[in-house]
């Protein structure tokens, strides 16, 4: 399902089993709940317990009814309330979706930004097509997401009258208290839930991310089933479990001096999988002045940007490779008689043969250069597949935080820049730093 | 045009002082032609000299000769062969032309990977629209592009025949040499020139990025003009330089233990010119085991994601700030009776407000966090004040690399993965390692 390489890892084998040791002491920490922030592992058995809830046809339901009459969806949502969607869309759906337009109803984000021209041009989209929004939001106050859910709600009721709109508007937030859920209850919304158990970055098995997938199309049952077997696996305390080497090998490169991963990936649709990949490390590991720094390049396409800088500058960094065994589609280089471009030698290869070959190349190239790769590899891009994938990372995740002795599932430094950026912006009960922070401009 | 602000970059006066002597010698090393890769300097004097070339009437050409009867445009090359393009037409379009489909013909990329579903999915937009390719690679021998090319060729001379297929290809080479230019002769297609003297990652004020911008429906006699009155403000060696402002305060943060350059926007669109600005640095500095190591973020997106890191996660990095002081479009926040978001409070503000507000506010969070920052501001987006913004980096960059002891000019690290590539593809003259390579996976 999700396999592991350590091959090219260049940890020492007794670092490797001193680290190996540690996982297993996570994993410990982890499952029987002894840890920082346990009371936030509702993640866990998400996926062996959703496909026996109601929560896959409370998503159905609402697919239902704008599968007929909704031409755009716009998602809003910031940070995990939308990046699990996004990352786990742009994987499965066509490059050229939103050109084609054969799909429907098409999936938009928002809220997911304070730009102006962004929201501008969201409006100038939605205004001549049939529109709804799911707002995703635990509190309801997030400032973005509320700034534009107050934008689109408005362009919504003026539009299709205040009755309509109570069909044209979904929320996903607590089940039982904050803004989001009350204005769901005193406007008629049809409201699903984010567990209080659960955190925003490992909340993709809940319909934070499942009810977006469903909209877009795709088979969330197979996405489920295949995180509930990659739960099955993560939950066995061996070496065989592919979480444990994945975080005991990126702990042990840590010791040894390395300060960025780079997750790299081989297929352009993986850019906002990336994404997901540092929201979920970077946040739970990133806190007391630890933790490695997750950065992300999409190649062949950076290694003819990056690649110099990954081969030859400060030597910082490992390599997570993410492997897609097989492409999916097949196009074979075909002869060309007058051989101008000098590729005959290709003919018979296909281009995903190509591709592999350049990430073993480069990954030799990388290793050689001094930066090690840990290889993460799935057989081909399925929803099943993909299920085991985002499960594997978010278990991974939790057992490598505890390795590295910090809690897996608080984001404490997010609220600094919310502190300063309501001040400044006159919310009422911030005035006191109003004043320090204009003379600090 | 564009404006560098340290106030927030924590360097001591005096190390500041030192690097700006520094600033002043590379300066000098750069104009005067003694330093490494001098030969490759004829970008500087790019912009005052293209507009009274016969340049932008080539692009012209092209356009329309296209403007009528094609709706897809495929750019064809690899790293700064569309990154450039890419980066200016993402700024400068409507988020949502493609769903839109106002504008005509519609740019998309083709042959900067080696994803066979990508690749497969271009063909499927493609088959049913009027399409044209726009090949750029100075060789013609890049494996990405000219994989590319031979399949979309084949596909443009199977629908059209070979002789309108003339007229749907063009191509973007070197003048004298290569596989591209000898096809382009044979073939008859119309092909522009990259200069000898300008690497691929400072030619975006060559055809390279000017007929895609053309192409694009954007005004590339304002970029250029941008960038020339760039090149004037650049050519004064003096403090009031921005490029060596900015040089002199990353090269002094460097010295001061900073590994990591964040470059930090607030604007979506500005994703595209991360990576442009990540290749330009990380290619023109990551060498000999140095440079700083650049990522980018999008926010306020990324707060809710990277934002943790950066307050609390190693303090390895710094950041610098792309400040755009008016957003081109203005979205009020309207009163609410209900007040359930609690946002009542900024009403009368726009969106664009709040978004300055939370750059300043996460400024001085992460300041406080110990995450230096340098703000470098353009008044707006405009084609202008973006081909000053493109300029100002790359004298920047060049200034900066001399100050470090490399060449800003060359990228021999690249070359490894394409060696190791070509010998597991069995490329003729790359037999020799093959057998120790393949042994090695």
């Amino acid at each position: 399902m999700v396999k592991v390489d350590i091959k090219h890892c260049a940890v020492p084998k007794p670092l490797m089993e001193e680290y190996l040791d540690k996982a297993e002491q996570a994993y410990d920490v982890l499952m029987e709940g002894t840890g920082a922030g346990a009371e936030n592992r509702g993640w866990i058995n998400l996926p062996s317990s959703t496909l026996d809830s109601d929560i896959l046809d409370q998503c159905y339901n609402v697919v239902q009814r704008w599968s007929k009459n909704i031409d755009v969806v716009v998602v809003i949502g910031i940070g995990a309330s939308y990046l699990g969607a996004k990352s786990i869309i742009n994987v499965l759906t066509h490059t050229f979706d939103m050109q084609l337009g054969k799909y429907r109803p098409q999936i938009i984000y928002a809220g997911h930004n304070l730009s102006e021209i962004y929201l501008a041009e969201v409006l100038e989209l939605i205004k001549e097509r049939s529109v709804a929004a799911l707002v995703i939001s635990k509190s309801g106050m997030t400032t973005e997401p509320a700034i534009a859910f107050r934008v689109i709600r408005r362009h919504i009721e003026d539009r299709y009258g205040k009755e309509e709109a109570r069909q044209r508007i979904v929320t996903i937030t607590d089940a039982h208290k904050g803004a989001l859920k009350t204005m769901s209850e005193e406007e008629g919304y049809t409201s699903l839930v984010v567990p209080d158990s659960v955190g925003g970055r490992y909340s993709i098995f809940t319909p934070v991310g499942l009810l977006p997938l469903a909209l877009s199309g795709h088979d969330v049952v197979d996405f489920v089933e295949g995180a509930r077997d990659m739960e099955k696996l993560c939950r066995i305390k061996d070496r065989t479990n592919p979480s444990m080497i994945y975080a005991a090998a990126r702990n042990a490169l840590y010791s040894m001096g390395k300060k960025i991963e780079i997750m790299t990936n081989y297929n352009p649709k993986f850019v906002y999988f990336s994404e997901w990949w540092k929201q979920l490390f970077g946040e739970s590991e990133g806190k007391e002045g630890k933790g490695l720094f997750p950065a992300s390049v999409t190649n062949t396409t950076d290694l003819h940007s990056m690649g110099q800088y990954i081969q030859d500058g400060e030597r910082l960094m490992f390599e997570t490779i993410l492997r897609i065994k097989h492409s999916n589609r097949r196009i074979e280089i075909q002869p060309d008689s007058a051989n101008l471009d000098n590729l005959n030698y290709l003919v018979g290869k296909t281009i995903g043969d190509c591709n592999l070959l350049a990430e073993a190349g480069a990954m030799l190239a990388h290793n050689e250069g001094g930066v090690p790769s840990i290889v993460v590899e799935i057989h081909n891009v399925t929803e099943y597949n993909m299920g085991a994938l985002y499960y594997f990372f978010e278990f991974a995740c939790a057992i490598s935080a505890y390795m590295l002795g910090v809690n897996p599932f608080d984001q404490l430094g997010v609220e600094s820049y919310k502190r300063n950026m309501f001040s400044l912006l006159g919310k009422p009960g911030y005035e006191a730093d109003h004043e320090r922070l204009l003379s600090n401009l």
